[in-house]
């Protein structure tokens, strides 16, 4: 390695406090810290601390601890924090084609991207992807969910994933002719009414 | 090896024409053929010639070629003809329900038994697990719909389905509590008229 190449960590943290390096030193003490503390245990503090960067700059880059585990752990296409005020932006009794809407639209954009990999995890019990399962029940669709229904929160999420997880299977992974080819608006129509009624209907 | 322990195949087959070593020859043929040559490609005759056995004992012991491939090849837990009869048998309206007990049911028995392997095989795009789900959507599900359905049976086949594998992963995969450890009826009531509107109702 010449004198060049050789990294001084200090210098260069402290020459751009809120830099791209900044970013991937959160990114690579994340991993570390939610692997060894898992989500519940995991603090913006210590994950700050072991990145040798202020605890703002989570804040900063990720938006906080559910923004920095979905991004930067799960490299999820999507910020979840965001995703959730987007969603429960309009009425509620549109909730669940805004659902499927989104769902298709994420997924769709990289032809389903990660998400067979993904259900190979889960199938493999890979520890990742258990968080991955957790952290989108307990504080995506749990969140939404507590909204909008107090009847039965965890049941009625857990419902919802069990469509959604259903509708990446049909489209992306198992490719069910005509479901994996038919239009977003079609699907939305046909299966946002199953999520609304999740969502907010009599489920008895 | 002593000689007593040297098989005479043909001695044993003319001995017991209809025993288990037939049943034997003709799961170890029928998944040869239908690899060869594909669900549709492949036909009764050829696989009996290939076990050396007759034709009719396909019948004798499957029930016919869904039959074999079912459990010979895809070694289902369950025969996908009587299926089909047995959740035809009762009000058309109560489908959706039947459905869901019967299909949380046969997996229940076994904890989820091969669904996650079978899980694994789709998302590794495994060419027999690519063909189970053809045959159970073109050869189960769409001929459960068409006759409740004369609309749109491939796109209401394919929500079914969807929703039903779904099921699968919220239960034996992912393991989503409350749903993974929820009662049968309860499930039922609450995804049993999801499946009714897409077998019989309003996807627009």
């Amino acid at each position: 390695m010449s004198t060049a190449e050789q990294p001084t960590p200090g210098k260069r943290r402290g020459r751009r406090p809120g830099g791209q390096d900044t970013r991937a030193a959160l990114v690579t003490a994340a991993r570390e810290v939610f692997s060894e503390s898992g989500y519940e245990g995991a603090t913006v503090r210590a994950i700050a601390a072991r990145a040798g960067v202020d605890a703002a700059m989570v804040n900063h880059w990720f938006g906080g601890k559910e923004g920095l585990f979905a991004q930067a752990v799960l490299q999820l296409p999507f910020d979840p924090v965001e995703l959730l005020s987007q969603l429960l932006d309009g009425p509620v009794d549109e909730l669940g084609k805004r659902i499927v809407r989104r769902f298709l639209t994420v997924w769709d954009a990289t032809e389903g991207g990660a998400f067979p990999a993904l259900v190979r995890s889960i199938a493999s019990h890979d520890q990742a992807a258990l968080s991955l399962k957790d952290f989108l029940i307990r504080h995506v669709l749990e969140n939404v969910v507590s909204r909008v229904s107090p009847d039965r929160p965890e049941l009625r999420a857990t419902l919802c994933a069990s469509q959604m997880v259903g509708m990446g299977m049909a489209r992306y992974v198992a490719k069910f002719e005509p479901f994996s080819t038919t239009d977003i608006e079609t699907l939305a129509a046909a299966v946002g009414p199953t999520l609304q009624r999740y969502l907010t209907g009599d489920i008895d």
